[in-house]
C-alpha cells in the first residue's frame, strides 16, 4: 500500500498536515504509535487556541482535527515507524507491521518537556504541575507558584508568571543563573520573585492538587518544605528526533532545522510542530506548521511528478 | 488612554495576537477600521481551519476569536489608524478619533488579492469567483474552471486545480507564461489544462453562480464566451502596508519583512498575517503569526520595562 504523503505523529502538527494534504487530494497516511493528539492531551482544557470563544477540552480539539482529516480522506495507522529510508526519490517507511513507499514525508513526532522524575510529578501533571507558563500561567492569578530551572526559559517564564501570581519562587540547583544578563537583572529586581539557590525538588505532594514541594539543599544537605499552588518545570525540552537524526539536520539541542517552507535538508522531507527549531511551541503554531508542510509537500510532489516510479 | 500593545487590524492574525497578548496580561487594544474578521469574511464557510470537524461559517470563526480576545480583556476600537510614530521607545498612534501611546505595535493590516475590476467579479465573489485555490479548489470536483493569470501562483494553482476539476483553462493576457520553467512544463504536459493566450476577461456572468466568462483576444480583437463553473483570479496580492512603508522594511512586492519572532526591522514593532512576506496565506498561518507576535511583544516589553516612561 503506498501513499503520496506519510505523516509521522498525530499531534496538532501532524493532524493539520493531514487536513491540508488530504484536502489537497494527496493520498495521505498518518502514523501514530501512541494516542492521537500528542502532548496537548496531557492538558484538560485549552483556552488559547484561536477560534474557541470558550475553553475547549483538549481531547475534543484534537478529535475534531482528526475527524476533519478523515473527512478529507486521510487514513490513520496505529503503527510505530521503526526506520525511514530517505535516500531516494521515494521514501521508505518500516513500521512494526509493514513497509510503505511514499513520495514525501512530514515528520511531526513532537517533543516532550524534560521531567524532574521525582515522586508526585506525574500524578499532579495538569493539577498543579505544568511545563508551560504561556499555557497555564493565567490559571494562577494571586496564587503562589514555583519555577524549577535556571536557563532563559525558566527565568522568562518566572517573569511572565509575576503578572498573575502573587509570588514566584525560582528553584535552581546551582548558585547562579544561566539566563541572559538582562533577563537575570529583571528577575532580580522583581519583588515578586524570590530565588532558592543550590536546591532541587525531591518530591511534589498534595491532596487533589499540588500543595507542597519537598526541597533539598545541595550545599547544606538540609531538607525543607515549600507551600505552593503550582510548580512550573523548565529544565529542558526533548525533541523526538531520534528516528531521523542520522540523515536530517538538527540543531545543537536536537530540534529539526527547517526552512520557511518546513522543508528539512532532505528534498521531499518536511517537518512540523514541536520537533522543529522554532520560537513558540503552541497548538496554534504546530497546526500552522502542519498546514505549511502539507502545502509545500504538495508543491514538491507536483514539481517532481515525472521522477516518481509508478506507485501503488 | 494608553496600552502595552496596539494591534492594527482585526483579521485572524490580529485577533490571535489579541488573544495571546491579553491572556499574557498585556493591556491590549485592537484597531479595526472595517469589519472584524479581515478577508476571510468574504468567504461563506471555512472547512480547513484545523479544529472544526465540520465546516464553520467564516463569520462565526472570527466572531469566536473576537469573543475569546475580549474574554481575556482585549478592547476593540472601531477607529482608523492614520499615522504611526515608530521612532522612540514609545510608539504613537494617531487615529481619526485620538492619539495613543503604546509600548509595542503588532501590525496585522492584511492584504487583498488584486482584482480584475470587471463587471460581475464582485457580485460572484464566493459564488464562483475565488482568489484562493487552496481554500476553494476542493469545491470544484469534476467541474470546469478557469484560472486568470500567468505567474507562478496562477500556474501552480491551475495544476493544483486539476486534482479536482475536469478541465482547467489558463487565461493569460500575454502569449507566454512568467511562471518558473519546471512549473510551466508540468502545466503544458497536463492534458486537463488548456491555455487561452493573449486574452483578457471582460465580464463574468451567470444567474446565481458563475456560468460564463466573456473573453477578449488582444491580438484578434475578437470577443468570445467560455462556459465555466468557477474562475480563480491570480493577478497579484496587494499588501496593506502603506501605513508603515516609510519606516518598516518591505520586500519588493510591498510585504513586511519579519524575522522568525515576527519582529520587523524596528524594535518593538511586530507584524503578522497576510501583510508579511510568507509561504502560505491561510487563517491558520495568520493565527499562528499573531500568537508568535504577541509572545515576542511580551518578551520585548519585559526586557525593556525599565526604559518606558510611566504610561497611563
Amino acid at each position: 500500500m503506498n501513499y503520496d504523503v506519510a505523516i509521522i505523529g498525530a499531534g496538532p502538527a501532524g493532524l493539520s498536515a493531514a487536513i491540508y494534504a488530504a484536502r489537497g487530494n494527496l493520498r495521505t497516511v498518518v502514523f501514530e504509535k501512541g494516542l492521537v493528539g500528542g502532548q496537548i492531551i496531557l492538558t484538560t482544557e485549552v483556552e488559547n487556541y484561536p477560534g474557541y470563544a470558550e475553553p475547549v477540552l483538549a481531547f475534543d480539539l484534537v478529535d475534531n482535527m482528526k475527524k476533519q482529516a478523515e473527512r478529507f480522506g486521510a487514513v490513520f495507522f496505529d503503527e510505530e515507524v521503526k526506520a525511514i529510508g530517505l535516500e531516494g526519490i521515494c521514501k521508505i517507511l518500516e513500521t512494526d507491521e509493514g513497509e510503505y513507499r511514499v513520495k514525501s514525508v512530514i515528520y511531526a513526532a513532537g517533543a516532550s518537556p524534560r521531567k524532574l522524575s521525582v515522586p508526585g510529578e506525574e500524578k499532579f501533571t495538569g493539577r498543579g504541575v505544568s511545563y508551560c507558563a504561556t499555557c497555564d500561567g493565567a490559571l494562577y492569578r494571586n496564587k503562589v507558584v514555583a519555577v524549577v530551572g535556571g536557563g532563559d526559559s525558566a527565568v522568562e517564564e518566572a517573569l511572565f508568571l509575576t503578572k498573575f501570581a502573587s509570588k514566584v519562587y525560582i528553584i535552581h540547583r546551582r548558585d547562579a543563573l544561566r539566563a541572559e544578563k538582562v533577563i537575570q537583572e529583571r528577575a532580580m529586581q522583581n519583588n515578586k520573585i524570590e530565588f532558592i539557590w543550590n536546591t532541587v525538588v525531591q518530591e511534589i505532594t498534595g491532596e487533589k492538587f499540588v500543595e507542597k514541594l519537598e526541597l533539598f539543599n545541595r550545599y547544606t544537605n538540609k531538607i525543607s518544605e515549600l507551600t505552593v499552588d503550582g510548580v512550573f518545570i523548565y529544565v529542558g525540552i526533548l525533541p523526538n528526533s531520534i528516528l531521523v537524526e542520522s540523515r536530517v539536520e538538527l540543531d545543537s539541542q536536537g530540534f529539526v532545522v527547517t526552512d520557511e517552507t518546513m522543508q528539512t535538508n532532505i528534498p521531499g522531507v518536511f517537518a512540523a510542530g514541536d520537533v522543529i527549531k522554532k520560537v513558540l511551541r503552541q497548538v496554534i503554531t504546530a497546526a500552522s506548521d502542519g498546514a505549511v508542510a502539507a502545502f509545500s509537500a504538495e508543491k514538491w510532489i507536483e514539481k517532481n511528478q515525472n521522477g516518481f516510479p509508478e506507485l501503488k
